[in-house]
């Protein structure tokens, strides 16, 4: 099952979208929004899932055509989103060319940062940013929606938790990092508003790709249509879904509709290229002494894509512009007054 | 005006509440719940106040006995809740204990973390944890409620979006911290749910003990009815709320409903005492060459409150039994087989 938030206030309205992405159905009578889904999700579940199979046999006669622009994020706000780290060989490579040493625990204990969750941008939005000195960078990453998830889960007890599966842009604010991570306090203004595919899919959709809480298939990103890497999420993730969710639940319940992140995806083998500028910047020092690619300019694009087997989007694209934040009227004045 | 949510369904009830603290009044036909008053906040803000000078001068009669037990928090869960660590001068004590030096720029750039916000507890709810040894402590610190803040805004324009006040108690777990100030990446299990007062209120309500964006009174707190601190939020805090909140949006939006903490509040002058027993135990060392005071054990109880010049309490008085965590049946049973 497909499911989408379409833009309608600030909540979204919840529909069904087929498997092939070109149509879908609005379901207020299930549930208005995604957050509401989510908090009866064992209620809700079943009807989406019967409307979903009348909607792929052609029998659901109000269907209207999907367009994935007109999608907020699956959760236009939501009450919890923490994103891991798990492709841990990504970070010991990143601190590598600033000659850092990784701590021999990142190995065994999962990172997690707590990200913004009341702004969650849509998979076509511009991106607004304040600066181009901040270093704009992506993070191509796959992400897990759980329902309600008890304090002091094990990971044997997650999978039926996690009931849909998002691709996520965690954009990234490079040259604001170094000063929050010395800080200890975490990620806060180097991490602005992240951005989530048009739909969210149960897990069955992926099929057999899907098994021990992990997503075996490549991530595709794409700067201004150049391919920038197409790592598998399911090679060299060091702590799967379930590991990262039960360490988030390790000290608290987790509320209805928490999205978790993989952090930036990655392989040990380089072939397959980065989900992340920074990545690529680092292998370029490595490799010629020097970074070669720039950070982001308003103006380029970003997509973010992953692929069936067959060669079928399964989440719909990421497809998303940089562009100069302009502060509205009222603030431009006072700051030139 | 004071505003409370009633525990009911996952959101609460809003009721506003008169002066005293002994009534209070639903709200449905204006905002069936604190967020979704927030959400139209320039058109609910007007009928609420409406109504909160009614049930004060008596003429509401479905007023309704109000009881600060059956309060669930004035958020029970929200899309944003951050904490800053205003009181410097705290911090610089606490890492003076542990020969750690504070990095210079603490004084002029603010911290700030991003808590869990999907599960937010009431002023008298039992607080479970899963272990005595992580360190159970409290925090005692005053917050604010913000409407929707524009991306950009600067601290000069941030007063009109201050739309509340709130105590929390933002309980902490002092054995995970360390590791988690390690790894740069935040708190997350050192930062379990985090309580708040019964109600929330207006600025007004605070006359001119509300100015330059701090709270200008003694925050009390108490552990197990012994005193443990009573010192002004109004003074040595060294970013006052303005600039905490234009520093949380400088590269984003902050959603409506987004709460931003003090942190533990701390006064240079030390026979204020402590707001958490972390300072406490910090000065004792200083003091005496050691720790006297344990952190907390299951039973023991908090209490945080705020008066007025006059004595009447503001926000109502948080007050919680710390409890151990059972966990649910089915993953009891999983553990032990």
């Amino acid at each position: 099952m497909k499911l989408a938030s379409l833009k309608s206030g600030r909540d979204g309205q919840l529909v069904v979208v087929n498997r092939a992405l070109t149509h879908c159905v609005p379901v207020p009578h299930i549930a208005p929004t995604m957050q509401a889904a989510l908090d009866r999700w064992s209620a809700t579940e079943p009807l989406l899932r019967k409307l979903a199979a009348a909607l792929e046999s052609g029998k659901q006669s109000d269907a209207r055509p999907f367009d994935a622009r007109e999608c907020a994020a699956p959760l236009p706000r939501a009450y919890h989103w923490a994103d891991g780290s798990a492709y841990v060989n990504h970070i010991e490579l990143v601190r590598k060319a600033h000659d850092a040493e990784m701590p021999a625990s990142f190995w065994t204990d999962p990172l997690i940062y707590q990200g913004g969750s009341d702004d969650l941008l849509g998979a076509c939005d511009d991106v607004p940013f304040v600066s181009e000195e901040h270093g704009i960078d992506l993070e191509a990453e796959v992400g897990v929606i759980t329902d309600a998830v008890p304090m002091g889960i094990t990971p044997d007890e997650v999978p039926p938790h996690i009931v849909l599966l998002v691709l996520i842009n965690d954009w990234t604010l490079r040259n604001l990092v170094p000063a929050e991570l010395a800080k200890g306090f975490g990620f806060y203004q180097s991490k602005p508003a992240t951005a989530f595919s048009p739909v969210a899919i149960t897990p069955d959709e992926l099929r057999d790709a899907w098994r021990e809480g992990k997503v075996h298939l490549p991530l595709a990103s794409f700067v201004n249509d150049q391919p920038l890497g197409q790592p598998n999420a399911g090679v060299d993730m060091t702590f799967d879904f379930h590991r990262i969710v039960a360490h988030a639940a390790r000290t608290r319940r987790l509320g209805a509709g928490t999205i978790v992140g993989s952090g930036t995806v990655s392989n040990v083998d380089r072939s397959t290229g980065s989900s992340c500028l920074a990545e690529r910047r680092t292998l370029e020092v490595l490799e010629f002494g020097t970074q070669r690619t720039p950070f982001l300019s308003f103006g380029d694009r970003v997509r973010i894509q992953m692929r069936d087997a067959a060669g079928a989007s399964l989440f719909g694209e990421i497809n998303q512009q940089v562009v100069s934040f302009h502060p509205p009227p009222r603030l431009a004045k006072d700051s030139h007054g």
